[in-house]
């Protein structure tokens, strides 16, 4: 019997969060069935869940996925950065980026329900919690950051933008104008220009 | 036959909405079935829809109700006093204000999805963005507002910023250090200090 090789199980497991990411984006959480899954990552529900326990599982790995790339944004750039990449995205027709937010949104419910989910979901975030904190840290070491606001005030301010852009793009409302927005944004928690 | 009197016709559907905003927070959109509907509200779904013409219109007229109250706190002391009064509200215990707020996600794949809800949608909506801007205009002339940054990009600031806060709200996210945020918001659209 052949041995499965790690990257040919990392690939299947790609392959699965792809393919799910997809079908929660078109059909959101609760429309994505079992069988509209198989049919989106061309595997059978068996091989599907060999991966993941359930559902809930794939859905927080894909969380999970989008946080990490997220912290890679934060570190390097900063999370109005990743904001700036959320805008820049393609607007959703029917499985783009801002269909997959509108399922983080559909679950929104669910995670103020549910202690459990919640709790897998806030380990998740809390990553990018930690990123723009050390993020922010280094800028005020670095001097390009107010220091008259503790910096978990000013992480806790960005991370809420980021809450209200997600929501924004998620309902499809139009974004053209929010450039300048996320400059202030950017601008209110930088070191205060001496204005004279 | 009596004459059924407007006063008559306005209690009953201040009964249905607060019957009705409670089911939906209860349960949430979908959940919020005819039945569930008939229970909360105590009357039948004969009288709920004489007064509604569906679910949908029960939904947007609850949503209509929100933005009224928010516009007159606006007008009063401005959009950021409305986030104030969110996170003052006493938390959410199954159909408490944060459960409602998670029901406005949870339409947000809907809002995407289906333009004619949008459209109702946003002529609710639009009425708070005129009464930001309004009350935004009004702080300026007076000479509160800082006056280097269009008042049009001041509005989306804020109003980003309280999409973020409903989201926040409403996934029944720690909301308890978000005051100081709130300070870090108003003082970002006032006019400058003169830092020296």
């Amino acid at each position: 019997m052949p041995r499965v090789s790690q990257d040919h199980l990392d690939a299947r497991r790609r392959q699965i969060l792809d393919g799910a990411r997809s079908c929660f984006a078109r059909h959101g959480y609760e429309g994505a069935t079992v069988r509209r899954l198989e049919e989106a990552t061309k595997l059978s529900r068996g091989a599907i869940f060999h991966h993941f326990r359930d559902k809930e599982s794939l859905f927080l790995a894909l969380a999970e996925d989008d946080v990490l790339r997220m912290t890679d944004v934060v570190a390097e750039q900063g999370l109005v950065q990743v904001m700036r990449d959320l805008l820049a995205a393609p607007p959703g027709n029917g499985d783009g980026p801002a269909d997959w937010l509108g399922t983080r949104l559909e679950v929104s419910r669910r995670l103020r329900t549910d202690p459990e989910f919640r709790s897998r979901w806030a380990e998740r975030s809390n990553q990018l919690t930690v990123a723009t904190r050390e993020r922010l840290l280094r800028q005020r070491e670095a001097g390009n950051l107010r220091d008259d606001i503790d910096v978990a005030v000013l992480t806790a301010f960005l991370e809420l933008v980021l809450e209200g852009l997600v929501s924004h793009l998620a309902m499809g409302l139009p974004a053209d104008d929010l450039g300048p927005v996320l400059d202030l944004v950017e601008e209110s928690v930088r070191r205060h220009r001496r204005a004279g």
